[in-house]
């Protein structure tokens, strides 16, 4: 299965990433994942609990599990840990695992600024301190945020290959829309038309489908998340569509332009040229400030600037965010130096993580607003995404 | 829209609750709940939050909702909450709404026992208390969890009704299994016929399909949460199905046993109905001592003791949980005082809860294994499903 492949990648990620990080072990403690979750599950057990479990992964390398009975066999299946079942009492089999371990200093998930890396509760975290200090282990507890968001966001092969095929999928149906779209569609004609592409491949939207995809048409279209409506496309204005979908786990998010040409009109109009161009060309300096080690906030300002040097006014988000399993993954944000963004745009970018760039102008013609999705790499960044260079002209037949 | 009236109505409850409970307010304070889950959201939001955002309700009656600006509308729309919208600073319309309730003693979603009261994450945790830190406030914050499971166990009326939508679907489906069955269905294709029906009425299942519905084929059908495989009842033995779907959100949960009677018979041999009624009946006893009042462990005692005095070994799990929103509802459980369940069975069993009464027995037949929806009445119990009373003979056509 290349569910256990991703499992393989990551645990092992996590177990490098432990020796660098210092820590002797990094600690996952959940229950009823179906309806609570616990983002590092897939990564870390590539299963759910039901009944209150543990997964400890160390840096000498060792992959254990500590599951309640009935859900030892869906772990076992993987092959990737060391099962230790238990019957009444995690504690009995934990305290076991920690004579065997003698970990001094574990990370566990929470963290203020990520989503991501803040799976446990707090009720699970007491039960754990109680755990710990009924033992004969003292051990020092620290945030395993670092790690998180490196195993989380430095994607493996698979998981690159996945994403991928959740951007070409996207695309795909992006491209549809310009070949059958009609003058008299609406944006939820629009978006109707979307979604049954995305349930005729047996998929899910990136996010909730009441917005996803978001389409605004036209001056007169609403901009932002809002539900599509009953506005159509005057010749001469733009459509924007914003949309991914969720493809093997993984999610994809991108953003595109269409123009309805008026009849008789053969060249795109120089001033619609000259705003996409600037929306483009923005992106595009955030792509070039993009490599590892650069931090979140650089990227952004590279784009924003290249916008506000133009006289347009500030898009009021960040630049980009990670893209994985979730379509709003956590860590790194490539966002400006804003209270509401906590720490995020000060982390640094690494190789393997996935961004969206992507920024909006509103203009005389409407909303341009473009996303695209890239990869770092070892020296900079690539494309998953077909970089737009210009509106799509819509195909009214 | 029916959403509105259960948020109308699970909200007032629990003002009234947190007058009781000596408790100045109730605060949920979550982000990303998408991905992240937060159980309490649906009651007392209706909604989700993208951006961290907050719900507190008061003691005096307030429903106050601090939300970042993009989650505001949604918000708004369900008319309940007084909305205070941040742009870049949770923090300052914290303390602006807590300059004017004036708090002193906060419960907050956590809990070692019940999940479903402990969707706070640490992270959060910890932010919360710089905030407080922060402000002019010293606040006792404490846990939740006695209203969260008096708030989502007593159950309105809306959400009453939702939930007989969804034991009655499914009460419907598990009875055409009878007329439709054919003697050649291996468990897999039971279960395959099973998941044909709901797709068709837009449903889903109560838990994962891979063992939504359970199905235990004859002697040699593995029993438990086993994906169904490709075992045949044989003539003289039974199946039972465990199934559920969840409808308008709230979920069922149930078992029935069918008989595949031999070419030829017309009565259903007295072996396997001393055996059922052996099952039934102590499923009767353990509804016979529900009521409001009671603990746990009481009830599930009564329907054990009923078991093992007729010399079957004891189920190796409780008589039954709480059903509404998961299918495995936190809260009061119906089970033994066994390490595992920790305080569960403890909790005290109220007025309008949904529980399961299930248990099984290992016969010369099969697994009888039934399991019946139940609601506390203001002096007992009333079945949600009409009692299995004998095994569901199969209708071979």
């Amino acid at each position: 299965m290349s569910s256990s492949s991703i499992l393989a990648e990551k645990t092992d990620q996590a177990v490098a990433e432990l020796r660098d990080a210092e820590l002797d072990g990094w600690l996952t403690f959940a229950r009823e994942t179906h309806n609570l979750g616990e983002p590092c599950l897939p990564l870390v057990l590539g299963e759910g609990f039901v009944w209150p479990g543990m997964v400890l992964l160390t840096a000498t390398g060792r992959k254990i599990a500590i599951t309640e009975t009935h859900d030892a066999d869906n772990v076992r299946a993987h092959g990737v840990h060391e099962v230790y079942p238990y019957e009444s009492s995690l504690q009995s089999a934990f305290h076991e695992v920690l004579d065997e371990v003698e970990p001094k200093r574990l990370g566990l998930n929470y963290s203020k600024a990520n989503p991501t890396a803040d799976g446990l509760s707090l009720g699970l975290y007491e039960q754990l301190r109680e755990y710990i200090d009924a033992s004969d282990h003292r051990i020092e507890l620290v945030s395993a945020a670092p790690i998180v968001e490196s195993v989380r966001g430095r994607k493996s092969e698979t998981e690159t290959e996945r994403i991928q095929g959740a951007v070409d999928t996207a695309h795909g149906i992006l491209r549809e829309v310009q070949t059958e779209w009609r003058p008299e569609w609406t944006e939820a004609e629009t978006a109707a038309f979307v979604h049954e592409r995305v349930a005729d491949l047996g998929l899910v939207t990136s996010w909730d489908a009441e917005t996803c995809p978001a389409v605004t048409a036209g001056v007169e279209g609403e901009y932002g998340h809002a539900k599509p409506g009953d506005v159509t496309i005057p010749p001469g204005e733009v459509m924007r569509i914003d949309f991914g979908v969720i493809r093997e786990e993984y999610a994809s998010d991108m953003q595109r332009v269409y123009y309805h040409q008026p009849a008789g009109e053969t060249e795109i109009p120089d001033g619609l040229r000259s705003d996409f161009d600037d929306a483009r060309d923005a992106i595009r300096a955030g792509f070039d400030a993009l490599e590892p080690g650069v931090q979140g906030y650089e990227v952004d300002a590279a784009a924003r600037e290249y916008l506000t040097e133009r006289g347009w006014p500030e898009y009021q988000h960040g630049l980009g965010h990670q893209v994985g399993r979730y379509v709003h993954d956590g860590g790194t944000y490539l966002g400006p130096q804003w209270d509401r963004y906590g720490d995020a745009p000060y982390g640094e970018v690494r190789e393997g993580e996935v961004y969206t760039l992507e920024l909006g102008i509103q203009t005389d013609y409407g909303s341009i607003s473009l996303e695209e999705m890239v990869q770092v790499t070892a020296d900079g960044a690539r494309f998953m995404t077909e970089q737009q260079t210009d509106p799509w002209v819509l195909d009214a037949n």
